[in-house]
């Protein structure tokens, strides 16, 4: 093994934020402080731009309280950025490394992020260049390959199974047909999530549309139809990602929207895809006068404040130290992995994962966790996801019993 | 003081639900168990639908711990309904009322079910039967005529402040034009609730439109640019029920919604009216490649479940209580109001106001409420606000200071 180098750690924050990101951010900074071969912990702001623009923050200056402070706040708070750095983009990124003497690159993110840390970590070795890098997972669609589970997921589904509970009693007491649209552009994971607010039978959400089974608007209508005819009402949740059955994305046919640096297309921020579905509903159910909504979850589902799961928030805090003591005292490159130690009880240990292995590409739900009929999760998903989202998730909800009146 | 006549007690909850709704509903039901003169306590399923289909739940066979449970659950346990009775369907009820002689009517909801908790007092009036009618408020909207503030709103309040603030730190990682589009008909309260999660200088919402002001494109596309020449970013939070200097809803001229029973258009459910500025802004800007979202925060502001305020929580609960003691020993028919006593602590009463003061009419913010701008709000709102939403708003979110590195 060789010896650590001694040098600067540079930590940004990528892609999408998450209720936990700013956790990792803390674990990195707390942690550098631990190892004498570190001699500064900088803040890169937004990502790699502040890297190639030399925007940094010194958070071994920053108090330990107030660090601790900020790992509670969601959003990432470096600033974040979705910059694809082009070769000339490395090349003035890797002046500055050399200039710097940085020796430690933490980037956390997800898999556009492991790509970006994946390329500079390739222009390092090539240089000779004794450069430690390591990708921080974080991501609300959870969708790393090789990753068990990731930092950022169980918030956001904890946000989303509380939000689709209310919204399905509300739904209960003034009944009709609800859409909620949610986020997910090639993974399904988080809109499954929505499941868990089932208490009792009954409960929606009654359908659940995933991005890894074809579309079909002529299907959706006909599901909701027969869910409605059965009990008057009909909760939905669709990812945003879901696409027909030749991979064309529903939202892009309707949505006139951006494409970021990574080529993705903007899904999140519009509620087109929702009004388009209630629309399709309504011509389905031959009643434009059909209580049909939609409500698109939008950004709250990785922003709120206040649906954090305690469960991800410590994992999310452990992947940000560990990537640093592994650097520091394992020394290979890679993504550092939550898996799942085999076993009824939920216990997880950490796994430096290689990189090109989680760069730019989607892990998508196991076929062995959606249903045959494409609508909805099995119970093994839900087993998957109980431990994730933190405690109090299960407690039920009170409901009068209905008792008749005696006449 | 007429004697407090011998009969059932019908309690009923109507229009939009709220976070607190059921705590009133429980109000009724255990106050109603104290006094002899009170035979039963029905539950009328979804509303005045209830009582014409007698469809009524026994509540005094709920147990006091199932009851207790129920009112912490967001949206309306009983049902509720945005029908709107006939004089028909007033007749109706009234044979169903002199039939199972009820003499007490409990109606939980906004101006629209004041109207009908009117129109009943008003047919019993004129039939000389003693039938107390005591309309009991909910209202995310918080718009009563009469009422300081509404149960449902404070609770309303907190999750959009909650919401905002975590979205803004998202909107500040990611910086662009951020557009949230929250509840609100006719009175801006909510949409200004959002002001709330400024806690620094430079934090968002950076304009805020509400319905109590003519809204021009023109202006809105003006203040936009300005905000984000001034800091790169922009985050505003719009009412749903903005319109134009003519009175003419903005988003009726996007939205093929429906018509309600009592002539209220659509707003809800739909993301059409954020899209539209989204494209507005961009259009402004001469750049279709800009940053621009928009959300609209849906059915969550009055169903999440986690967003309670406490103190909207009790006031909901006290309410509830008030009308039936003020029902049984008072006498007199009208809608409870919470009033505030003057002084610099926040201190509460109930008051019973007329029916007729409070049906069908609109509260709207009063002016010094509403900058000159008509973008913003002032002080006093935030001051009026703030022991409304409940403990731990205040509290500050954790940032890093951006300590600069040594070079």
């Amino acid at each position: 093994m060789p010896e650590a180098p001694r040098g600067i750690a540079i930590v940004g924050q990528s892609g999408g934020p998450t209720a936990v990101i700013n956790e990792s951010l803390v674990g990195v900074a707390l942690e550098t402080r631990k190892y004498p071969q570190i001699e500064g912990c900088w803040g890169a702001r937004h990502g790699v731009k502040g890297i190639f623009g030399e925007d940094f923050a010194d958070l071994h200056a920053e108090t330990r309280s107030n660090l601790l402070s900020v790992a509670k706040a969601p959003s990432a708070a470096l600033g974040s950025a979705r910059h694809k750095p082009s070769p000339d983009d490395c090349k003035a990124i890797f002046e500055v490394f050399k200039k710097r003497n940085v020796r430690y690159f933490f980037y956390i993110g997800g898999n556009d992020s492991a790509e970006t840390a994946h390329i500079i970590s390739e222009v390092a070795r090539e240089q000779r260049y004794d450069l430690r890098v390591t990708h921080v997972p974080k991501t609300i669609d959870n969708d790393l390959v090789g990753h068990d589970h990731c930092p950022g997921y169980g918030s956001a589904a904890r946000f989303v199974a509380k939000a689709m509970l209310g919204d399905d009693l509300d739904n209960a007491s003034l009944p009709g047909v609800k859409i909620n649209v949610l986020m997910g552009r090639n993974a399904g994971f988080l809109t499954a999530a929505s499941a868990l607010a089932r208490q009792r039978p009954g409960d929606g959400p009654h359908l659940i549309y995933l991005p890894e089974r074809g579309f079909s608007l002529a299907k959706f209508a006909a599901d909701v139809k027969a869910v409605y005819d059965r009990l008057g009402r009909c909760m939905v949740a669709v990812s945003e990602g879901v696409h027909d059955e030749d991979g064309v994305l529903f939202a892009e046919k309707l949505i006139q929207g951006d494409v970021d640096s990574h080529g993705n297309k903007q899904l999140s921020g519009t509620g087109a895809l929702g009004d388009h579905l209630v629309g399709e509903v309504k011509k389905a159910f031959g009643n434009p006068k059909l209580r049909a909504r939609a409500d698109t979850y939008g950004y709250l589902q990785r922003s709120y404040m206040g649906a954090r799961s305690l469960v991800d928030a410590a994992e999310a805090r452990w992947v940000g130290e560990q990537a640093v003591a592994q650097a520091v005292l394992g020394g290979e490159n890679g993504s550092m992995a939550i898996v799942r130690r085999p076993g009824p009880a939920y216990e997880v240990d950490l796994k430096l994962v290689p990189l090109e292995s989680v760069a730019q590409k989607t892990r998508r739900m196991p076929d062995e966790w959606i249903n045959e009929a494409g609508n909805d999760v099995t119970q093994g998903f839900l087993d998957y996801l109980l431990p994730l989202v933190g405690e109090g998730m299960v407690a039920q909800v009170g409901r009068l019993n209905f008792i008749p009146v005696k006449s």
